[in-house]
Parts: structure tokens; sequence; C-alpha cells
């Protein structure tokens, strides 16, 4: 991907989206009514649709030894320990809290307010550490299903939802199994509605171009919502704590 | 990966499995006592145990045009019409089956039944079509979680479980979210423990070699578990119905 756009005199970050990726960390979803829980959209043959949203997993960090990725970063230079040990930079969400903090949009207050906040949590309140936000499992039954005697049983995943007041904003937080250990991990995706890109020509009833990029803009005016979105990744466990903590501190530096 | 060997003489078939991939079709997890639901086990780290199994998203067929793919077929000359109006080649499950038919070991009545049988199935009772096995959202909740105010639900994915008697082996089929499209999709994975496997230094308490391979053996004990399989495969939706139908009128011909 194209690195984003910084306008510093209109205080604006403009981050390129493409619309046609069929993995990675940003897709364009579809919400139906009956179901909230999102489906990917095949954007090139089925076209967009009001219902459509961009489901994006936004970072907040790039590990400077994987080059190429680091050069997705407008902040390269910038440095921080990660609580897994590796050297990393700024990248997307802690990228454009370090421009509106430069740009005064942000204030040291508000940022010092965060450190605050994330010290004043007890590690067993972190959402990773909830019991009442684990992966459960209802207890098998029989079930008889075409002459084969299954057991069946349903596997639930916990889901928060958080709506930012006044914005068409949501964050996700879905709890997955960890890879490689025992546990779960939280995982956090930003969705807002299609119709917030900016795009030559307005993408619903049209299907996409090849390889076609929109753009999500950045303003004083959405910018605090990412500053929420800093905070809650601050609590999902004691690693994100730690690195949200460390990239505040590189920020103020 | 190589291709299965094939010992006509003993009846048997090995397949190999590569104890060290980290993505692809073969995994090798963990199951807990407290949890039943497998999580994968990095095998060159943390070495293997007892309560390791392989989980296998076996498959049954090949499109011909897929040049790599289907190099890894010891049938590439066989050809049938998908679901999907692709050209294909028995692969896995199919491949297993074929050969054990050619030996006399699966006899043409016992195919012939599983035909009889898929066609005596009623569209609505196939599982992908099963009303009680759809994916479902509690509704959400308000819960306050470190000042945050989220929504709070839940998504339960159906499991059904199917244990062969007197066999370690157990198919698992997940019903997810089908990608790029409105609906379900069953997925059917094959597991068994890693104790079934043959290997040159038994795997308990030692770490995983690089790309170390180990094989598991079909032979005429355990090829029945395969044909159950194939009718379960069956089972699962119009297309996969379509698809075995096809695939058992090409191990007829």
């Amino acid at each position: 991907m194209p690195q984003i756009l910084i306008k510093e005199q209109e205080h604006k970050i403009s981050v390129p989206i493409l619309l046609t990726a069929v993995s990675g960390k940003i897709r364009v979803k579809n919400r139906s009514i009956v179901n909230e829980y999102g489906t990917p959209v095949a954007v090139k043959r089925d076209g967009f649709s009001l219902s459509n949203y961009v489901e994006w997993q936004i970072g907040y960090d790039v590990v400077k030894r994987e080059n190429e990725k680091l050069a997705e970063s407008s902040l390269p230079e910038t440095e921080f320990t990660g609580a897994n040990g590796k050297i990393k930079a700024l990248y997307e969400l802690s990228e454009y809290i370090w421009y509106f903090h430069k740009w005064n949009v942000i204030t040291r207050e508000e940022l010092e307010d965060v450190i605050n906040y994330l010290n004043s949590i007890q590690t067993n309140s972190l959402i990773g550490n909830n019991s009442e936000l684990q992966i459960d499992r209802r207890h098998p039954i029989a079930k008889n299903i075409n002459g084969f005697c299954f057991e069946y049983t349903q596997v639930k995943y916990p889901l928060l939802i958080y709506k930012f007041n006044g914005y068409e904003i949501v964050t996700e937080i879905k709890i997955t199994e960890k890879q490689y250990a025992v546990g779960t991990q939280p995982m956090l995706y930003l969705c807002f509605p299609i119709t917030e890109l900016k795009v030559g020509t307005s993408l619903i009833g049209r299907t996409a171009e090849t390889k076609e990029i929109a753009y999500f803009e950045i303003t004083e005016s959405n910018i605090k919502v990412f500053l929420e979105m800093l905070k809650m990744f601050g609590i999902l466990s004691n690693n994100h704590r730690h690195d949200i903590l460390q990239i505040i501190n590189t920020i103020l530096v």
C-alpha cells in the first residue's frame, strides 16, 4: 500500500484503503439487518451497496527489522521496545496520534491522561484477563443428522462493540484463540460505512476497479476517536498496555 | 508435500504429514481437558505431547488447471466436473477410495449404497441447510468495562463431532461464515492423535525436526472410516453432494 498522505496545513491525514483486497488487514464487508456480523463482499463482481462497511484491523506498530512493512510507516526513525522485546516504530494509529500531537490538536495533557488511565486499571480487569470474556463451549449433546449420530455443541466467541457517539465509527473487539499458546487474545477492528470514504466517483451501485484505492480522512473532527482507540488498545492485555504506554512516551519525548 | 506412497501388495497408502506446517490444511493441535477446542502447537519450540492431535482439513478434489496442486494427486488423469463447473481430478479422500475399490477392498455395492443414501437425503436436510445449525448471535447487552460502555454479545458457531467407533479417528464439522456470500458453510476436519502417526523416533517428549514428515497409514482396517467420511461430505451441502456423486461415478466407471 502507498504511504499515508500528510497535509500539515490542513491538519489532515489521508489513509489509502485498497478496496479490492481479499486478504490482509482491511476488508470491505456487508452487514445485513438480520445478522450484524459482517461477511466479505466481492466488490469487483458484486459492487458496492449502502450496507457495506470497511473492517480494518488497525495496527499501532511495525517491527523495525521488517523493512518492507517499515517502509509503510511515515515515521520509520521513531523507536520503542515492544512487550515482546522487539524494536518497533510508530505505525498507523500511533503514527496519526504523533502528527496530531505535533500539530497541537492532541495536547500533552490528553496523552498524560491516557497514561494515568492505563496505570489505574488493575491487571485482572484487562479485557484478555476478564473471566466473563472467555471463549466457551456448550456441553455436547447427541444429535442424529441423516443417520449419523453426532455430538453437537456450540463454540461461543465474545464480541464487544463500541460506538463512538456522534461518529459513524465503531470498534469491534473479537476474542479469539491465541495462536501457539493456551488462552485467548482480543483483536481490535475499526469499522466505518464505505460512505465515509473519499473517492472520485461514488461507490454505491458500481463495482470496484482493479486495485481501486479510496481514502479515509483523519482530521481534527475525528482524531479524538483515534485517541479513544489508543486507550482501548491499552486495556486489551498486559502486552498491549505495555506497548501503548511506550508509544505515548515516544510521542511525548 | 510429497505424493502419497501406494503399496499395492499390502493394500496400504501412506500419507505424508508435514508436522511443522504453520499454515495449510494440516496442523498439529493440542486439546486440553477443560476445553476440547484445540489450539495450534509450536512443535519445533515446545515439542510433542500425548494430548496433541493432527487436524486435517481433508479434501477430495483438485482443479485440473491448477498444475502445482494437481501434481500432488497420484491420479491426475481422472476427471469429473465439480458443482462449480470446474474440471477436477480425484485427490486425497477420493484418491484413497479409488485405490481401495481397485483393490477390491471397497466393493461396488458399498459405493452404490453411498449413492442411494445421498439420493435419499432431502435437500433441506443437508447440514448447510439445517436451520438448527446456523451461526447465531445473542442479543447485545450493555457492559461497562474499565469505563467504556460496550455492547456485549456472543457469536455462536455450531460444531458437530463424529466419533468412529473403535477408531482413534474423529471428524469435526465446523459451521463458518461463507466467504463472499451470505450464508454459512460447513467445513469438515479429520482429527486423530499424533500417536497414530508412523515415525522413526517416537514424537512424545521431543521437538520436531526442520520440515519433519510423519506418515498416516490407510489400510484395510481403517478404510471404512474414509468411506463413511465420503458419505458425510455428501450431506454437507448440495454442492458437496453433487461432487461426491460425481466422484463415485468416476470411481465406478
